[in-house]
């Protein structure tokens, strides 16, 4: 497509595409070296194919003066996490790449550089995009294709009464991890910083895990919204409520740390996004199937509450009260 | 996905979605009303997917005071001319949309209106997207889906020489509404002014055309950087020349009457984009079912020229002249 407003960077579309981007496309034959109008994805006998989409606005998403490579793989991470929640073998994506005019070679090589070692490390290609200027932001559009087994794919909804509710590795980090980046919280100690930090910018999509849980899990997503939200999400689609309890929720120590001195963070830590962490139900007698794929893949899997009759996420202490969760979307109870 | 950054607009987000975006979906079960992390496409037996994404900022490929319907239409349309140039069924389609925080609801409903008008004429979906707000300018990142029996879809690849080269509808229409949009041109009769407007907005993708073409054509593509760049395109990917008879090119009348009165646009008119007419190559012995394919589907096919020995696409007058193009981002001759 092209218009010839558009036209002043279209020969610069062609070189770059050629010289950024095609090799990011080499080992998937059918996206023509990403010199054709579109690309073919052959399916899978018996499979279903998964589609989503995510797309990241400088200065909304990430910051504008994030390091390219850090952009490139956290924009097609957030994608894998979505493909990791339907429990999807990933394929392919597509790009949109919306660059502003001002944005100079080095920065895309680099963020070229961010998006090859995600696609060696998730097994995926880019298959095709578009590359188009902009006057304004750098914006990011990834779809991303993956496929399950046909009609197996997770789901938000599916929870029933009395599942058990499980998280994956820790929650809050990455909102500390943006708190810290913005000025909004303070860590003094630099290691536990870098990691609240590495956790916003890098997210970990659970994609073994997931692919593990089609098997076991009843609903499931990946934390984006935050962990209260999002429970939220399967309450709402599965027609019950939650029960969730504060003592359970796994934390890291760096989280830990920030709560000890800062206790008000803790609302932060269940309401604030970008965890990419699988939150998902299961029947009680699947627990020790849970364990042993948790140990198999690697990946902390801890078991946080229950699906309860109604429609409310409540979150428990240990002395049995119930907690307010401000701004999760969710402010029921 | 969501960053606390991108939250102010996040509760907007769901109801927006719910309100105006899912009723798109309604038809599509896979895409469980846009209330989960991802969509699902269920293959047919024997068929390749084809994927394709166009993406469309305010400013660069349309105007921001354009109509919203139209803007909308434009956008799902650009796409589904890519799916045409592969011979695709249409199937369903991701919207990304980065809208500005200050873009009103009716704006956006009228959007949604003109998506549902272009859904119910080709037969498509709303399937799933992401919507996300920006600082910058309204920017719409669409993914198409469309399917072909295996291994058959159309490439720009595959001309041979000898092969003929045809072109659907008319060319240039789009880019002389182009510039009469601007005030680049004038076009004192109000009915062609019309015409010509249309074309650049409303781009008709020819679906049924490149269906029948799966059985003819030996390479294809849609003509969206203008009649020369894109013959480039389809010399340059099968290894060959073109020579395109400049009397045989297919023009309308409101084209015809603007050239009349302005020979210097006939290069604009060669070199402008956004036709998205398809431009196909087919052997000698095609002629005759490519007519009958023409007469079928209702789309008007003209014989342009000859794919031949070399590299260069050359126009040539009735007196054998080769006439020079300007700014197709081909200039060797």
């Amino acid at each position: 497509m092209a218009t010839r407003a558009g036209k002043a960077s279209r020969l610069g579309e062609f070189a770059l595409i050629e010289s950024v981007f095609a090799p990011l496309a080499k080992d998937y034959p059918l996206a023509f070296g990403l010199k054709d109008d579109a690309a073919f994805i052959r399916p899978r006998a018996g499979r279903d194919l998964v589609v989503t989409k995510d797309v990241l606005v400088a200065g909304v998403h990430f910051f504008a003066d994030d390091p390219a490579d850090l952009v490139a793989r956290k924009a097609l991470r957030v994608n894998l996490s979505d493909l990791a929640a339907k429990g999807a073998k990933p394929i392919g994506y597509l790009l949109g790449a919306v660059l502003p005019k001002t944005l100079d070679l080095k920065w895309l090589k680099r963020f070229a550089k961010g998006l090859a070692e995600d696609q060696a490390e998730f097994d995926i290609s880019l298959i095709g995009g578009d590359t188009v200027s902009t006057p304004g932001p750098l914006t990011l559009s990834i779809t991303a294709f993956g496929d399950v087994p046909r009609g197996a794919g997770l789901r938000r909804t599916g929870a029933r009464e009395g599942d058990d509710l499980y998280v994956s590795g820790t929650i809050g980090d990455a909102a500390l991890g943006l708190a810290v980046q913005t000025g909004d919280a303070r860590c003094p100690k630099k290691a536990l910083r870098e990691v609240l930090l590495d956790r916003y910018q890098v997210p970990q999509p659970r994609l073994s895990l997931g692919a593990g849980l089609l098997k076991h899990a009843s609903a499931c997503l990946d934390v984006s919204d935050g962990l209260a939200a999002d429970a939220g999400h399967i309450c709402e689609t599965s027609g019950l409520g939650a029960e969730i309890a504060l003592g359970d929720i796994p934390f890291s120590d760096a989280a830990r740390f920030m709560i000890d001195r800062s206790p008000g963070l803790l609302n932060r830590l269940l309401t604030g996004g970008d965890d990419y962490e699988l939150l998902f139900t299961a029947a009680p007698g699947r627990a020790r199937s849970i364990r042993v794929l948790s140990r198999r893949t690697g990946v902390p899997v801890t078991h946080i509450g229950k699906m309860v009759a109604g429609s409310d996420v409540r979150v428990l202490t240990g002395s049995g009260r119930t907690i307010a969760i401000e701004r999760a979307g969710y402010t029921h109870f």
